[in-house]
């Protein structure tokens, strides 16, 4: 066995009962349970673009795994296995037991399953494929969005990139704040229990990885649709809410990014059903806008104006 | 939309009609027919690691995408879907449009079908992972290899490692030699066809990607068995051929890697439907040994005696 494979086999190769085949063949071998689709995405982290090079390992294992759940989160999936291929500078023996710590943690937390992968040399780089279950015809998609639906926000938006822009000198906050905010942006949460409570309610879901504004703009896209959205109904940050005269905060809050929180969309008569969620889950659920015939994203302030546009979102080739 | 979303759109996102949804959602959306499991795998290409980074972009698409369906022909699957993850260091049109290009000719010719991805800025590196399906069962595995058992090989050995020693200036052939051996380098055929026959025929299967002593090994090692090889009755590429009593040429044959075949070991009372397959294929299937109950791979000389041991196999952190 090559020194390459004892790598792989000492700190990824764990048992994947549920699969029918797991790492250490030339493919894994996968079985949906009857009935059920599956929900494939994959993510690539990649060091100075994604993270900062010297992150923490054991977050960023933590973290590379969780975006790509945050994604079946947003599908209403319920992640099953994964596969991660790594590209590493050099064989760095500890640096692997951290992350793959992180990774596991996260995996266990979620009942994610690794079952396959690469490890090669190279810049640092981090591509996990993530596989979940839906059952047919209820997965929630981006281009379900109707006319007269509300749009809702799990969690509070605006931390993550509070968090990044005091590591970068950007922002100053209190240790306690920062520790926070820091939080969010290395060990977020995805929102796997309201995905799947969300199935048969929402109309269209999405997640915020690049931006309120850019990843609505998804959902109206693909559902062709307009919407408004009320700047004083989103739930901030309370670390960011005090900065918001700002512009560099609330471009913190509608492009941020990193927030992993799920913006969906649900008939005004569903409003009940979702409060009741978000009190059985303990995650606040808020209504930000609605959704509305007329093409393009709506701004506007306390008196139904149209405010100043802002920066799309966070766009890796801008 | 983003620039990013528009780059992606512009090259990738192409109909997917066999999936349920393709590129564009939070995920994509596959439904595998009823008794088949799903086959998956992924590799990462890595520039300056698998390919020089200013390969020809046309070529690399191709390869990035077949050295991974090599993978699922390395089971007995029947390749369906992929994603693509990309990292690039800037937008460079042209050369994802030559990409872009080449990998959906490599999928057109394998009836894969592009489902999602990700694309980033980053130092140049390639992530597919790749989809297939089997039967429930029938799979290729490398465990199920039984002493006894004939070991074949599919087309020759060593022509890429052989165009990849020219280019670096470790060796020298004639013109026509030289492109004749770059093909199998740059646009390498994967054995789909022969490994859908070999379904209930062989006992275990791999692709030779890391050389023919490394991966053999790997059946060796899930099989827990051991095999005799005869170096006299490798398939050596006729370019290599001459050149056998040079150790770097051995290299070349043995831990080469690249070449995209399938070694795969089946009962001896097989040997003339296997030989009957290569014959339909156009695809000459040589025997080059034996699986044995002793531990080890032994090299063995005309006479029967043990060569001197060579390199195990490309390891990219040797």
């Amino acid at each position: 066995m090559t020194p390459e494979f004892r790598l792989i086999q000492r700190h990824f190769a764990r048992p994947a009962p549920s699969a029918v085949l797991g790492v250490g063949d030339d493919a894994a071998l996968l079985q949906p349970a009857p009935g059920m689709q599956l929900a494939v995405s994959s993510d690539m982290l990649v060091a100075g673009t994604h993270f900062f090079p010297d992150a923490d390992p054991r977050k960023l294992g933590w973290k590379t795994l969780a975006v790509n759940i945050s994604d079946l989160a947003a599908m209403g999936a319920q992640p099953r296995w994964a596969t991660l291929a790594v590209a590493l500078p050099q064989v760095d023996d500890a640096w692997l037991a951290a992350f793959a710590d992180g990774l596991f943690k996260c995996a266990e937390m979620f009942d994610v399953e690794l079952v396959g992968g690469d490890t090669t040399r190279g810049p640092l780089n981090l591509c996990v494929t993530i596989f979940g279950e839906v059952p047919a015809e209820r997965a929630l998609r981006r281009d379900g969005a109707c006319a007269g639906d509300d749009i809702w926000l799990s969690g509070t938006l605006g931390s993550a990139a509070l968090a990044l822009a005091c590591l970068q000198g950007r922002a100053v906050l209190d240790e306690t704040d920062l520790a926070h905010c820091r939080r969010s942006l290395d060990t977020p949460q995805p929102r796997v229990a309201l995905g799947l409570a969300l199935r048969g309610l929402a109309h269209a879901a999405i997640d915020i990885s690049d931006g309120l504004l850019a990843d609505l703009g998804h959902i109206l896209e693909r559902s062709q649709c307009g919407a408004e959205i009320r700047f004083a109904d989103l739930p901030t940050h309370p670390a960011l809410a005090p900065m918001l005269d700002m512009p560099w905060a609330r471009d913190c809050l509608l492009a941020g990014g990193d927030d992993y929180e799920l913006c969906f969309t649900a008939p005004q008569a569903r409003r009940d059903a979702i409060a009741a969620i978000g009190t059985r889950l303990g995650l606040p659920l808020t209504r930000i806008g609605r959704i509305t015939g007329n093409p393009g994203l709506a701004l506007l302030d306390t008196a139904g104006l149209p405010l100043a546009s802002h920066k799309a979102g966070y766009d890796h080739f801008a």
